[in-house]
């Protein structure tokens, strides 16, 4: 777990400097965060509301969330004529998240959220924490958002971690349209696992009519190979075997290395939703995004740049931790990945499928 | 404010390496905590409780308050036959407070005190503000706890700031024996101002019966100038004016700084609390702690030099913003503190006075 997070500070290959992807990715699920905010506004009517922004990550990111749900909870209770609640914000990620950087920005968003709106009761905390388990109080919550966060396992599927004898998904880091039944059933296994119980959590600390959107990287195919849900992965062991090809890398090393991440599909998620029972899922949205959006500010760059950016500043850590490169040869990778995507990208643009959910508490 | 730090880090100098006096006080408040949680879960049994430590800082110390309350806690619940409450915990402290420290640590506590009281409701946050003004939504506490904090004002008191065209207090930092009248009474505004909006707001955030337990420097004596309250800024305005002497520093500088710090009696801790009328005070201790007291683990140094390690590593920053020092004038000062110290301390060994004060909301 303690390998799940961005590239840290503030250089060339941090999080802060390539993460335009995932501000394009929140604003995606706008639509559906407001008509949420709505219907709490409208049903609860709670004097004192509880807002929770899980994988808040640090950066620029960090408080993106948060600033529009403010927004939208005033621009709401305005609209129905009725006072702005009290709001207790709680910002969650991982313990190794940056959360000295993201209260830098808390003095900015209070001063912010006065001037515009007159808001002046709103109180921001941070709580560290797998939201793979309980995070929040009893019943403390009413609105739940999390964005680019859920793909993200608990941990590697059981029987596809790198200790284990035999290695199951040779060559490839992810599902693969060549991995085995097994392959899939034990990320199927672990999505499974990992979300029922978020789900289990959730339903603990949300209160009745509480609501819940959540965005994240999945797939429309009922076909978990699908392209649009293991792409990125398959060209990025494409880029790992050309370094071992070359002895800059371990053959056995790729072998027996596996992301900790799941795209479902919508009815994936709706058979979890239903097996669990608290909630009913009342909105899906699949959104493409074409992997090279998000970074504008570097349009001289080619496409396959600016994609190995993105998808370093985010899997850096992980890659770092397994197979210990050199900064040279991580360097080198992403120089490769870079290549490999600019030449699918002369045939045909490849893009992500963002599925943004939106759950209503029983 | 953001001077108002500890010194960070694990070197030789930080706070993290140099805080065993503020542990030893966070433990002569043990009792009066008891008997407030024991107060609270009779007269309103919560089933969640709130639970605030102000000012918890960073490096050892920072669980150590919150540990003992939750032990208080279970061990109260036990002798009444009460279910633990569903605990809700915030540690609060300013934004330049290293939290991803504090947070590193929160797995211990959260097994600690599941394997020893079978406590899994226990929900912590990190809440970054000033305690001088509104942190926590409305009524949410039930308990407020702060430990070697308060004695700290929310700025440089008016009329003494550097930027004034006459300095008042000159070769002094704090309150002294020569200071004139208006030195002292700025000092007293400021604390008035301040710990009247520290009770106004804490008076918003806890419930009715809530308690709070503050623990901070002060004084018996009804005299701002005596020596258990000044004492130590005297001797350290005496090593900065040797600086001074010799053209390390200058005059001008010491002039025109001053400690944003009060020790109050308990007196005029009483008279805010009742102009502020939220709150009834319903214990009062004054321990006195020997300076050199807390640090145990290195009896080969003098005691000036134990007593001036403890103090760099709390005002250290404050120097440095307004004195500009280089590393080795910052060792010199030091050194020349301790030298003053230790040569006071083979007539009299100098004591602090710790107030423990207890409250009631009404």
């Amino acid at each position: 777990m303690h390998v799940l997070h961005m590239n840290k500070g503030e250089g060339e290959t941090s999080y802060a400097k390539n993460s335009q992807l995932q501000k394009k990715i929140i604003s995606v699920g706008c639509s559906m965060t407001e008509a949420a905010i709505f219907n709490i506004l409208l049903e609860v009517q709670p004097k004192s509301m509880g807002i929770a922004d899980l994988g808040c990550s640090s950066g620029p990111n960090s408080l993106t969330a948060v600033s529009k749900i403010i927004h939208m909870v005033d621009a709401a209770s305005q609209r129905m004529g009725l006072p702005v609640p009290e709001l207790r914000v709680s910002l969650n990620d991982l313990p190794g998240n940056d959360f000295n950087d993201v209260f830098k920005s808390l003095a900015g968003l209070y001063k912010n959220i006065k001037n515009n709106y007159g808001i002046e009761s709103c109180y921001v905390s941070g709580l560290p924490g797998s939201f793979y388990g309980r995070l929040f109080p009893t019943e403390s919550l009413h609105f739940v958002h999390s964005s680019s966060s859920l793909h993200w396992l608990s941990q590697v599927p059981l029987g596809l971690q790198p200790n284990v004898g035999t290695h199951l998904n040779k060559d490839k880091v992810y599902i693969s349209k060549s991995s085995s039944m097994s392959v899939i059933k034990a990320y199927q296994k672990q999505f499974h696992e990992d979300f029922s119980l978020f789900l289990k959590s959730r339903a603990k600390e949300m209160g009745s009519k509480g609501r819940m959107v959540l965005s994240f990287m999945g797939r429309r195919s009922p076909d978990p190979c699908a392209d649009e849900a293991c792409y990125q992965w398959e060209l990025l062991a494409r880029a790992l075997m050309s370094l071992a090809l070359d002895g800059f890398v371990e053959k056995e090393k790729i072998d027996s290395f596996n992301a900790p991440y799941y795209a479902p599909s919508p009815e994936e998620v709706k058979h979890e939703v239903e097996n669990e029972g608290s909630f009913v899922m009342d909105g899906v949205d699949a959104f493409e995004i074409e992997w090279d959006d998000g970074d504008s500010s570097d349009l001289k760059l080619s496409s396959g740049n600016r994609v190995a950016k993105t998808i370093r500043a985010v899997v850096e850590p992980m890659l770092e931790s397994h197979f210990r490169l050199g900064p040279e040869i991580m360097d080198e990778l992403f120089r490769r990945y870079s290549n490999i995507i600019d030449d699918c990208f002369s045939e045909t643009k490849f893009k992500y499928v963002n599925l943004v959910i939106s759950f209503m508490r029983n």
